[in-house]
């Protein structure tokens, strides 16, 4: 994808304090800082409108909780449309941690979020919002 | 202030994507949506900071809860040293909004939001987070 | 309002955890904190149901900025049905804060928040989803 | 691990709304959704007071930029105390997808958080704030 170049007018002391920043965040380019910002606004904008979007359901859960395993399985089967791939960590003798990789629409992925995380048990379940990385080529 | 510029190098894709959120968030410059992306992160900065800041309590709460109006007052004349004035607001005839304008360290603004969101009878109490735009000239 | 009780079970630790970040937060009443967290969740509902909320928009300017004060005046004006009055700090001898509260439907309260937001030389702009207060009696 | 239980008091009205609130969320028990608010207040206050936590980082790169997947995978390895494990999903021709579950100081992971996203061609970087569930047996 060829890069464009545009021109930003900006007061002095706000330039100062940005470039302070981003050597803080460890930015060596302040295109990128800036290239930075404006994704993350268009994120949001897509998840927004409700367009075919990526992202992933993080959740810890004890899997010595009856059934609790069987019934989390049961119900990413019934997404199976829209889950790509589950990553499982052991994170001790009881806690399990899963991220389940989405991508849909805004709607489905919802559905399921709620699903998950109003499971008895789930002990914390959250919607990440990513991108499909395709409108920003 | 004097303004200078700068040139931001850009895949033309995300550019194109991004005058379309801009166009539809009212935006008619584009340099002016970058300097709030920009702002919007200084912001961030100082208050993570610990510096002086500005910014607001946003208060809901009925004034007919017994003894709760004066407590609420008591607790502002106690750190009368952070809050410049307070606009108060008559939702109906038992809800009140009060909107007290902070400036100070974080640290003791953190302190009064925490005391006012855990009185009795509180039933929202937000902090907002603003600058003294000092920063941002 | 008459208050009814119910009954939570909890895993023991869970609530050792709970009662030392409540002591932490300054609350002396365990039943406060757990109706602050459940008033929260119903402003957030509130918000997202699009219905009739109030809140507060707080933006940061510098006055002397040409024409700002009178371009933010008149958008005020244009949408004069929703706002129910505005609070204004002098921070310095250039920067002014205002707070806007405002009442209405979701949806024209973020119109004024976007035209707000975009004008040029407005250093933050912020919307704050306050309540009514009324479904929280 | 043992429950207890104990009673919360509770303004009519606002059960009622809450109530309305779980069925639209699909839980089916009262108790559950409050011991997953107090967990959400809880998880919040683990990443604030910096101990060890686990969580992940939410990537999408274009793996055919010029050097960025070697780069990437250099970070990893300079942090791989820090790293369990990563999910790779390959979204198109051009993107790529990594969810990176990290476990550690939040110092250390922060640190991490910020060199990924820092990095020129990250089209963007999340991190996702989970925990151990240890507190939350």
């Amino acid at each position: 994808m060829p890069k464009i170049r545009f021109t930003v007018s900006l007061e002095e002391n706000l330039l100062t304090e940005f470039d302070q920043v981003l050597k803080h965040r460890n930015y060596t380019n302040r295109s990128e800082a800036i290239r930075d910002l404006i994704r993350q606004n268009l994120i949001e904008e897509e998840w927004e409108e409700g367009a075919e979007v990526i992202g992933n359901i993080t959740m810890v859960y004890n899997h010595h909780e009856r059934e609790l395993a069987h019934e989390l399985t049961h119900t990413q089967h019934d997404f199976n449309d829209v889950i790509i791939s589950t990553q499982h960590v052991h994170i001790d003798h009881d806690n399990c941690l899963e991220v389940i990789v989405v991508r849909g629409k805004v709607s489905e992925i919802t559905q399921l979020y709620n699903t998950l995380k109003a499971t008895g048990g789930v002990k914390q379940c959250e919607l990440i919002r990513s991108t499909t990385g395709q409108l920003l080529n």
